[in-house]
């Protein structure tokens, strides 16, 4: 499919605000189809995704959010929660078949365990947004929310955490904010 | 900038191995000028990017990557090394300028430092990957080397940790491993 990489960075911006249109369930699994693609160490693959959509799951989701994304999140027509399994690892055998002991890399190390799973999932929650805006979905991504709220209201029984939080839909361009400046390449890069 | 989705995410694979051909300054910067673009949180951009070309500086990342990455690595025309400035948060008065009490959301708080510069350097070093792959650079990938080594042979004297390492060039097809398979909408996602 034929996107633009204007379409994908230099124009796209982060919504604070969304018309009604609605997003399918259609558009959700081909925003997965394509970002299942990208790459993450081992093929361990740790994001998972909560769409929340019905009236009932925004209501359980509006308290945890931080006053100055509630409102934003209650209008999105999709808040997807981007979790993280915990226990990745379980899935290795499955995801990444050629090696059988790769399962043994993490269990039982914490500190390897978090790291991988905050990076890859990281990683995806980029695919994600990315893959979204390449078929005309706006995002809206935040920080700003109770993750103990959100993990308990959520994730419950499950080994998945919440990394971050992102609106979608079609964005309402009156409800830009002036777009912030970046870094140049000299305040960012070096080549050796 | 025409792109193809295929381009950026199906038919996008992991690189092995790679052609002599040569990615320019010229390429590096325009990767640069597209992924800075993608959002993080108070536009925090913390991610930082160490291009590795010359031999001199080839010679020595070579001993820090794992056994497996390191032939590979030294073949590769480039090698990023893209890491995160734990100190990110001094850039907030220039980089998230219409609010001046940012830097205290973050200074004294090494914990959501730590979240933080983890979370929004992977999501950019996610956007950096498909920047690059949409001007036809493929990339690969790796979380095996020893980061303490990386962090004295490049980040010496910087407040800069490294993420992950990632090459870059023409990908050689001979070198592909098998796709592995991706988890299904159903197994990673929820609708509520």
């Amino acid at each position: 499919m034929n996107v633009t990489t204007e379409q994908l960075f230099d124009d796209a911006r982060t919504q604070n605000g969304f018309l009604p249109d609605p997003v399918s369930d259609e558009t959700l699994r081909r925003i997965y189809d394509l970002m299942k693609w990208g790459p993450t160490s081992a093929n361990c693959s740790p994001a998972r995704f909560v769409f929340v959509r019905s009236p009932e799951a925004k209501a359980k989701l509006a308290p945890c959010m931080s006053a100055g994304n509630r409102a934003k999140t209650l209008q999105a027509p999709v808040t997807a929660i981007i979790g993280m399994d915990m226990a990745f690892y379980e899935k290795l055998p499955q995801l990444f078949p050629h090696d059988q002991t790769a399962r043994s890399w993490f269990e039982g190390k914490p500190a390897v365990i978090e790291a991988t799973a905050m990076r890859n999932s990281s990683l995806q929650g980029a695919y994600f947004m990315l893959a979204a805006r390449a078929l005309g979905v706006d995002c809206g991504p935040m920080s700003g929310f109770d993750s103990t709220m959100v993990d308990a209201a959520f994730w419950a029984g499950t080994t998945v955490q919440t990394n971050f939080i992102c609106n979608l839909g079609q964005g309402d361009p009156a409800k830009l904010f002036p777009r912030s400046p970046r870094l140049t390449f000299e305040e960012a890069c070096a080549v050796l």
